[in-house]
């Protein structure tokens, strides 16, 4: 009988279609089978589930089934009672037997969780536990997220809650599906097809998300266009909404700041004139009748070309205080990023977004949100933090980093940048004292997405951990980018320690070999002209003077560097005095930003013990290096990973070792022409001239 | 022992990954496991396979291998030696035993086949033989699909070679990605990361072409950008080259006629030009370096905005000659595109083609083929055939056919075209002599792919019959459209009757149901400017007559219709004298192309005993009923298909009924504010007046 059976089994198993090849859909839930001796422990703890049902924890239960499915390859029925090996799942008021427990939720908020191994009536179960659906349904993920890395589910006793209440995605999506900056296809954003079809990626997507704790969704690009709020498209957005909302997902959009003229037909879009102020808030009132949890409104307002409120002499809060009554009534934000920079010749670019908003601080309305990137110039591969951390004490500021690379080799140079936002999160911006880093002065992280339509959605498979690394970070700032790496490693490639560690490897010297090849010791914005792909550090032709290479590096026959101490821009002084002492003097500034605060002889001699010049040219030679090495572990691992992804990332990887390449020669070729001095001994001359470089032109670059 | 083998077999299975949902990527090559009947008749003839080497045959190895995998559920082992059961591929020159059975290959190409149940040394076996390794790739797909379909493989007598050599996509592609008239997302052609990321979804496009016996492929647009032809992007190309030629498909690039100008930097494009003519020359061999097998260049010149030899006071012929010359040394083709209309006032744009082309036949070198589109306007839900076809008997000429559907309602309206082609094909031209169909007048067909990244490939479940169609129509332009539908049909949704039948009852009407609820009764060109997305009828202002939806129905007072007999443009002269003859006459035309020739009164009394007016209004009606139809009808089919794609062509039809209504009423509206008449009996009233409809405007309509 049970042969038989068997049999059965087998002939529906091989009658299966072919098994497709991993080629990253399934991001960090593949939830493949775990080794026997942890199936072993897990099973006896996830025999059945039990919790009530909504839309989020419906969510939750299919999860946690298709995880068990996966990693136990068994089923997990619904229980309407415990037994042994329960996982219940819910709240206080969802359930009797959650309420029974008393558990300690008090503080968690909404979001946050905890997951106990209980005795329940004299039954050994695990709980998850929350005061809302969706804090269980995090719990559940973090469940998930322990088998995935092979951990234990014996004595539990775990308890989080998110950093801050928002963990935003920006999606720099075009209503023509193109995306600015995106390198993983079309945007993931179907417009044409919407509201009728709900593509089931929509769904992954949002699943992948709630996996992280990511909690909003900006739809549209920051260069926004007023037609997303019109009825046509707000029914659209409002079908995204409904299949994000059981995921914990809120959506935002972008608002034009002209969108009263262009699509309201008025006549202007003063914020203080009263027709502009009824438009707004009859189209707030619009948006909640289509989506009731609307998340909010993002705007970029007077900053590369956008309209804003200054077009009418008024200044950034009277614009965002504008729409932030608008959306009041209805629970909105208003998130209005701090990006700005104007074109007054000699000024220092980096200086700007401090100067304009600092002394705001104070005058916006409650529902509004600050939010600047991590750094004052825009995602280079390194910058110090941004001086305005810290220094807007009555304004809720939301952290801005960019996932997609625009400025690290887009999707196929392999740059984990938990590193980056780790760095950033934990600089000390001494305000109001020391020992306060940015971390503790944030209300939220709001990421740019990399995500599109390509099948491993964000153009690369390393890339996938970029997003992770943003959902965990924005949830908790403090996890180490190296605990993070290796999770996602874990659940993406292998729980093997044979694959996690050289994974590892890989990721944490990863950014640092891109600082290395691209822009060291503090250099900034060298890449090409408007789609920043590949080295460009010659360029000194541009309409403004602040988007030109040779402003921002200021090489010259005695050195080279941007003073930005007291004998120059002085942006040092924006910051809080014992940082700004710091970056001021060179023997305390790290090498890593040397040549973002300082003018520095070619012959000024380092920590190495090397000069500048043959320092530079060392920490070219050894981004170089790094990827050569990066490619040789990857090599390593050929026996070891899933043929399809394996390729892939080696076919990337090649073309890394290329470009390191080319980024290397270029510059160097271009510095030694500036600094007349021979190269460091055992650096090789550049591959091609000068000019060889500076005639390389790629008009069809992506995300441009 | 068997029990334990079957106990690790289950295991293993079970320990797989969850199955994916089908999705449509695999297209109609699933090979899902057949009915244990038809398994039992096809397994002791496919028990092992005996094949040589070489890029193509190892092709047909690992395809037919993947088809036994999934049908049978079987493994198919390759053998040195023929046994019961076997099947041997190959030519004489690659397999002696092939070569002894002396099967009548003669007149069959490189590309035909012949499949034989044969004796061998007293064995059973089925052999697949050709002349080249190409031709026994096509015989494998071929016995693959006599599986998928589910006929015997038993007493197998079949020969086939295709109808003509070139059997060509055009992809409308940029190299930014974006794709012209594509509703499938963005190209499939990944540039930035070619050559080195050979993505393995080109093998398996590759795939899908062969196995309907494509053989070419134009990667980029008519609407050509020189940079294709830079060594930068040559070296792209040779990778999907590379790719390819083990599937028989070479490649293509479209030229734009101004490129040694714009990356050859001369002063000029003229064809008569030494320098010109040594640049295309040193540039064909440039190509061919790279690409050994290139198929050849295809032009779309003074047309359109495109430059031409006509802005040198040079013919197409000139221009075309001066390819042709540079080409032919590497036994490479030029195809020149017959779609060209100026701008003269008061022309017929319809009579342009043949006024520009029919005097140069017998002017072009033998390697330039010219591709006629299949009607004289744009690729309009109807058309008569094209004047050229019959008429350019010096010229081989090339049927231009579009698979996406610009002018059919993108990817959301279900429209099966092989009822569209098999009419042009089945036309008579009566050139030389009546009973002289398109399809013994052409000498290969090229579709317009409809073919891009989303993950079914061509925006749509049932966008892939017309793929399929289009490759099956090349191959023999004799095969019913209502037998192409059931074999796909088969293939992509089920072997079940009671799932064909309907599917083929939908697809077979669904062409005349667009036809009806769009352009009905020989109208054309009505659909909104420039993105060509629902109805315009009344659009009137645009910059060159003949652009506007006005001048192709012409409605007035007295009735509709664009007369293009002798009292009209006369177009009707262009044809052979009996079809000249009959399209002119009233009784004789077709209510089909009525209004395409004749200018009609309202009054007029039509076949069908109704008025022109009513006739028209009933149409109308008549195709949003027939969507209703499609859409109950696919209801029907919810319990016998797959969740994901059911879903996916149920939401499409939603959209193609609103749509279809739509156009209905907008039209409908329109051209009753000419008529003046009212509705025929039980026709409803529009739903909005005429100004709703004039006002919809849509600036992201995709495709465009």
């Amino acid at each position: 009988m049970r042969a038989v059976f068997l049999l059965i089994v087998a002939a529906a198993c091989q009658a299966a279609a072919p098994a497709r090849a991993e080629d990253g859909y399934d991001l960090w839930l593949r939830y493949k089978p775990v080794e026997p001796k942890l199936r072993a422990a897990y099973a006896p703890l996830t025999r059945n589930i039990v919790i009530a049902e909504s839309p989020t924890l419906d969510a939750a239960r299919t999860e946690l089934q298709r995880g068990i499915g996966g990693m136990l390859s068994a089923q997990l029925p619904v229980s309407e009672t415990a037994t042994d090996g329960s996982v219940l799942i819910g709240t206080p008021k969802s359930s009797r037997l959650i309420a029974d427990l008393r558990l300690p939720l008090t503080g968690l908020g909404r979001e946050g969780f905890v997951i106990e191994s209980a005795r329940l009536a004299g039954h050994d179960v695990t709980v998850i536990a929350a005061n809302d659906d969706v804090g269980a349904l995090y719990g559940t993920f973090a469940l998930l997220r322990r088998m995935q890395t092979g951990q234990l589910l014996d004595h539990l006793a775990m308890r989080e809650a998110p950093a801050s209440g928002l963990r935003l995605l920006n999606h720099w999506d075009n209503l023509d599906r193109t995306v600015e900056r995106g390198y993983a296809g079309f945007s993931l954003w179907d417009w044409h097809k919407l509201p009728q079809w709900r593509d089931p990626r929509y769904t992954d997507y949002a699943r992948a998300n709630a996996s992280v704790g990511i909690n909003g969704t900006v739809l549209t690009n920051v260069n926004a266009n007023a037609q997303v709020l019109t009825p046509l498209y707000l029914k659209k957005v409002a079908a995204l909404a409904d299949t994000f909302r059981p995921w914990g997902i809120r959506v935002y959009l972008t608002a034009r700041f002209s969108a009263p003229i262009e699509i309201g037909h008025l006549k202007t879009a003063d914020p203080l004139a009263p027709e502009v102020r009824a438009w707004w808030r009859a189209k707030a009132d619009e948006i909640y009748r289509v989506v009731p949890d609307f998340g909010g409104l993002l705007v970029k307002a007077n900053s590369e070309g956008q309209p804003g409120p200054q077009e009418y002499g008024r200044s950034h809060a009277d614009g965002a205080n504008m729409l932030a009554d608008a959306m009041a009534p209805h629970g909105g934000t208003v998130i209005w990023r701090a990006f700005v920079y104007n074109a007054k010749p000699g000024e220092d670019r980096a200086k700007q977004a401090y100067e304009e908003f600092h002394p705001l601080d104070g005058q916006f309305r409650p529902n509004v949100m600050l939010q600047v990137k991590n750094g004052p110039i825009d995602f280079q591969p390194r910058e110090p933090f941004h001086p305005l951390f810290g220094q807007m004490p009555k304004t809720p500021v939301v952290l801005e980093v960019q996932i997609t690379k625009e400025y690290l080799g887009f999707a196929t140079h392999l740059a984990y940048l938990g590193t980056m936002w780790e760095e950033v999160l934990r600089a000390d911006t001494c305000s109001p004292k020391c020992g306060t880093p940015v971390s503790r002065t944030i209300a939220g992280m709001a990421g740019v997405s990399n995500i599109g339509a390509d099948r491993n959605w964000t153009g690369s498979q390393f890339d996938q951990a970029n997003w992770y690394a943003f959902g965990r970070l924005a949830w908790n700032h403090d996890i180490a980018a190296r605990d993070i790496a290796e999770e996602w490693a874990r659940m993406t490639w292998s729980n093997n320690d044979s694959v996690v560690k050289p994974v590892v490897g890989m990721m944490m010297q990863s950014r640092q070999a891109v600082v290395n090849y691209m822009t060291p010791l503090g250099l900034h914005h060298l890449m090409a002209t408007d789609h920043h792909y590949g080295p460009s550090p010659w360029v000194n032709n541009l309409k403004r003077e602040d988007w030109n290479p040779t402003y921002f590096h200021r090489a010259d026959a005695k050195g080279i560097g941007f003073d930005r101490t007291s004998t120059g821009s002085n942006a040092v002084s924006q910051y809080a005095p014992p940082v700004r002492d710091c970056f001021a003097r060179l023997n305390c500034v790290s090498d890593d930003d040397l040549l973002w605060f300082h003018h520095v002889p070619w012959t000024y001699r380092m920590r190495s013990g090397r000069t500048l010049w043959d320092e530079l040219v060392g920490r070219y030679d050894l981004g170089v290096q790094q990827v050569h090495d990066m490619r040789r572990t990857w090599d390593s691992l050929r026996s070891r990973i899933d043929d399809e992804r394996f390729q892939q990332v080696d076919a990337f990887l090649g073309i890394q070792e290329e470009e390191a390449q080319w980024w290397r020669d270029a510059s160097v070729a271009y510095f030694q022409s500036i600094s007349k001095r021979p190269l460091p001994k055992g650096s090789k001359t550049p591959a091609h001239s000068l000019d060889y470089y500076e005639a390389i032109s790629l008009p069809y670059v992506p995300g441009h």
